[in-house]
């Protein structure tokens, strides 16, 4: 088998003849617009293109849905799911303190689960018997497309050009010149970007090998740096209903509003974009640059929230509940059904996430600096220094003294199997 | 029994008459010095005082040792920590990402380890049947000397005066005038503060309610406000061997020079102070405000190289084994026998976690912007766009197609059961 | 202070003076029967025993009745909660699997749970102040009664009689003769029980110190030892819908009823009996000897039939949900909010545990032969080796290699740092 | 693409002409011996048979080897692993715990780990490019034997040729006809097994499908029914020494040799069977019959020895650690560097497993009925129910208040939200 040559090994891979129609994930960008193209002549086939609106703000749809209808599209489809993104999706990554490996609030694998629905169901409507994307073979979101289309329908097929064609950037931009497939995007920056309300993500360039420092000023385009931010703070109320952000500084909103309004406020604060060298789920490492204010100060604001009205025990399972959420969403298993129950904790603890926090952002930092709710545990009287106040002190003798009774009877009784019992190993 | 006297039922609280010497963890403030008074009268015993330097930059040490000596200590001794608390403990916290519930470095529990076990061992120098310590009866540190103390040596016994005397504020500086005992505090500062390398704590007034928003400005001791921070960014450059910072800016350094180092930088740049409002052991909730520039730029730097180094198997755990490691710290449980386990774990993971990172800091900011270790998993040729590069795409579709059977299989087995499957539970 | 005095200094307990009328969980035997009159004696006060039937066998309750009235009590109340603690506790506690340290099903710590809720309510009914119980101060079960009973209601006191009175076994019959007190109990066996229909504990004797040897023929009171059991083994089939089990061979039964049947077939069939070296909380280690049959039955085929309808990551997590959930329970933590979470993330997962499972009992064994399900996970197409199932091959080398990359690329990276990669550190 | 048709797309598969010779691990079964003719013709290659000894009982290992010579291959070699295989992995296996989904002692996995490794060195020695393997395309072994053959020597390439020819049994058995193969299984049973010192695996037939009730009887190779095990009871005596057991019954023993034993008379006595419905690596479920008597024994006896000298907060912990430990040992995982890691962690618990465990068989039972180590925490003073036993029973309602505390302030602050706080959600 030549190296270059593309198998179609997954039984869930469409092949040429088996189908008539096929929906293809539409962006408007060179990649899916070539496809556009070329899956017409590849696989003598009907295209409906499908562009879904969940925040991405870069993009005119209206254009978007034009150039598929001029590049042969038999139907142009524009989708708006920004409410249904936020209400449903994010609202879930709000609680569950939407997390990976280090401040990455899942942007865009979210986003692959909505766009998945909502192809599902229009390639229903449309007739459509496979649905096209745009992802490489060495990123996740192919295995999030494909996972997540045929789970949610297991008699549609799917297609991977980018995968099939062996076309690089050169070949690509040859093939629409030969075409008449208009490009907008620059030859010469190296990055590209995904976007949705919940993050933008740029890759490539710089940004990928970690050795380099990548150049922020030319990479970001939510988020101003800190230093061209405003010097004085500025210092947001958020209400919070069960889990989920209901109101900014006393108004209430609809969440993809408060989202999308956040982002710019963040953006303008310098707040929410990160380096991240990520794990992926076919086993590299790629670093990523994320632009995410309104996620962080959500996220932010919803986790001291929630320890707030939650006890000790609480809070250290929660870590771990949510840490399993965030990576089996990363992990294109959003419909795994651990997920259901993830959800179903979740949820049960956000019943009394109810209240009021004041977040400041200031210069690239979030800081969270007042919090009220109805069901909060900390107890005045109890907590003070004030001598009066109603904790029982001759508690404490004893219940230090059971407390440290396996830890003293341990030590004790093995201390000399571990002969250097202070150290930590050295 | 009335509600203000306090009976001693510990089996390790000292009574009169049981001992003829007592340690003081003596720290030159107000309680410790009324303390020092207040024994020798109640107890009719000899006190030797201690005072351990764990770069707690506040004090002078001189001055301390002298004023326990005018107050009738019989032996005043200093002991410097500093080298061995940082090679010890805090090297240890480095590798284990310290973090307790957000952003805490465990300053204060892992100084009251060391300080445990130094006081131990000159108790037993200077011939001492009792250890007394200056915490209240409903905080962590009670419960972390009374039962460090009592592990490393089940023989001695310790006294708490402030749980037993029930003297507040003003009764305590009532004494302090009629024995003589020099006041430095200024009463109207209604903070109070806990210091060493590893962190500066601050409690009370404002800090102590939720809901209110605490004036940093004045309760900051190490970190100057973003704002008064420069404008221009500075990027240092931190060397890691096996886990352990060695080098800062190319410069090999003891690790206590570096904390302590760091910490003047990063206060400069006015990065790693934050609000917590934290689970104490006792069961109570409350804020304090933290300040640890350098634990926040070394952990930040740590936790990095170790996920470039590690799989992410390894990253999903190691947090994991990092909160059990937090929450046993805090949790007065340095000497259960989980954490020498945990500390296994931990090294055997740092054994690799060797390389050079540039961490940028800007107005309260800290980013780690570049990263280099031998042992990364970065992998140029799998991880780039380029169309030649070693990853197999051919292998993509086979092992989507597997990664997914078991959520398709479940999914479509049992979503009648689950009713919205697409849904949080709304 | 005294050795052997007894101090009251939790803010729960009750004071001489401070209270009339006390509600006691009367058991009928000897330390809640001496204690019944001392309390009297003791606390110038009237006493309305309470006697709840969870299904322990040994017990005449209209004895025990009649024996609180013969003492003194102003009201003695026989409460059947046989049905609730089965539908609301056990059934919860086959859906987690009940199992604390190797196979014990919380008999005792669930039984806990139901008394203090129903005392707390009958305190409310007969106007009793305080709750009276007869555990010991070294024990669990102290701090479950005070635990919950303060936490269902915190205007309640609790008192603990044997904590208090210092007597021994030798001294309370010496009470019960002085105060005419019937005592029932052999004074030669040293086994203690504490029994409901969910396990039936035996402590004491040489049960106590784990290098001995128990003599099982004389501690069990359920089971027959596996050579006494039928020599033919009996195959049992048992429904279950959403986890809870609702009939025996074809007939639907009360989930109580089925219980105490269960326990009947399973002890003469010699299973569901074993040794438990336990951490109680209180920090000792303590052995027991349980006996429980119908638990360790239902639990062992509910197990299954979880597993057979869930994924590979659902029974992985699930595993440490139950854990926790067990140290919880264990723990006196039944009301911590943590177990309203753990209770949705298990409800959720047994929403599809339906379904009938045949166990085989046989000489003290226990195995689950058959399981039938609608929601079952196993698919003969995919999973049998006949050459023309649906499970396509094809898929396989792509799987490989992606699963295999992350550790292919680790170890190749790092193997120098790790020098002896086959080995387990030797 | 042809449905039957089988595309070499993994980069690690080997295509005709690249090698020369090629390392078959050979059993001397049906398939590997078709395999041994099969590969020569097929790949036009010399063919060198190793056969790895790791105490398979039903093999002839000098037939075997004479079988291969006859069937062509240019070497034939048997390797006698079984003491490096006990000393090494199975000893780790042991202080593990080892148990995937309940009692699967992980036999098969295990030995897969030491036969990669043995091949990859024997490659290495024979001047083999490739190893092949017998596994089908469906099962775990593939992913073990590809996996690690690859992560220990990535030049080394595989060929699975029951993937790659498209035979099923009938074929296979007209292939051997053909070839003069001599076929020793009989047509008739439908169970195939898969046998080591660690366990004997029992697939196929009705044990595949969990509706049925294997017929053991006709099924078990190594264990006796219970019924038809001794009457009387049997106690043995195992010593341990950091873990590994290291003697029977007084008589020290080489590990492998133990385990051997142990199998004959764990078998006898009927322990150590049973029933496993197991999610594959591949995403599949399907059941097995396993017989591991010597595992069960060991592991029984090392998990109480283990719980006996560590606190509830170890145990807790430990097996959160062996789970993972299994799933990755399972998973095709042991040289994941986390393996590495929670090796560190059972190696330092297990520092202090050091004791004698009485454990008693009797008809299919195991029970552990007496354990001694100079490690154990077991503490007769603190825990005898004698008066006057150290235990402070003065300290118990002061821990009780504080240990309480955080579930009582929860309670109250939030039962309203959680308006059935007694019930489990229904």
């Amino acid at each position: 088998m030549d190296a270059e040559a593309y198998f179609k090994i997954g039984s869930h891979e469409a092949k040429k003849g088996e189908f008539s129609r096929c929906l293809l994930l539409y962006s408007g960008g060179l990649d899916t617009s070539v496809m556009l193209k070329w899956i017409q002549e590849q696989y003598e086939c009907q295209v409906v293109a499908l562009t879904i609106d969940i925040g991405q703000v870069a993009d005119n749809l209206d254009e978007i849905r034009q150039k598929a209808l001029t590049l042969g599209a038999v139907d142009a489809v524009v989708y708006d799911a920004k409410e249904e993104f936020a209400d449903r999706l994010l609202s879930e990554a709000v609680k569950a303190n939407a997390d990976y490996q280090g401040g990455y609030a899942l942007g865009c694998p979210l986003g692959r689960v909505i766009i998945s629905e909502i192809a599902v169901r229009m390639a229903d409507k449309y007739q459509c018997q496979v649905i096209a994307h745009g992802c490489t073979g060495k990123g996740n979101d192919q295995v999030r497309f494909e996972g997540y289309v045929t789970t949610l329908n297991p008699k549609l097929k799917t297609i991977a050009p980018v995968r099939e064609w062996g076309m690089g950037r050169d070949e690509e931009l040859a093939y629409a010149a030969e075409h008449g497939i208009p490009v907008k995007q620059k030859k010469d920056s190296p990055y590209s970007y995904d976007e949705n309300m919940w993050s933008n993500t740029a890759e490539g360039g710089e940004i990928e090998d970690p050795c380099l420092i990548p150049p922020l000023d030319r990479i970001l385009l939510w988020c101003k740096l800190p230093d061209q931010a405003p010097a004085q703070p500025r210092i947001l109320e958020i209400d919070f209903d069960r889990g989920v952000p209901t109101a900014l500084d006393g108004g209430k909103m609809r969440l993809c509003d408060l989202i999308m309004k956040l982002n710019k406020i963040g953006g303008e604060y310098g707040v929410g974009f990160f380096h991240l060298i990520e794990d992926r789920i076919v086993g590299l490492k790629v670093r990523g640059i994320y632009e995410n204010p309104a996620a962080a100060i959500l996220i932010a604001a919803h986790k001291k929230l929630e320890m707030l009205v939650s006890t000790r025990e609480e809070n250290e399972f929660k870590s771990l509940v949510d840490q399993k959420w965030a990576y089996l969403t990363y992990g294109a298993k959003w419909f795994e059904p651990t997920m259901v129950h993830l959800r179903a904790y979740i949820d049960s603890q956000n019943l009394k996430v109810t209240g009021k926090v004041k977040v400041q952002l200031h210069r690239g930092t979030i800081t969270v600096v007042a919090l009220e709710s109805a069901n909060s545990l900390f107890d005045a009287n109890l907590a003070t220094f004030n001598k009066d106040a109603s904790f029982n002190q001759n508690a404490s003798p004893g219940f230090i003294e059971l407390w440290n009774l396996p830890q003293k009877t341990a030590y004790n009784a093995t201390k000399d199997v571990y002969k250097q019992p202070l150290h930590n190993g050295k």
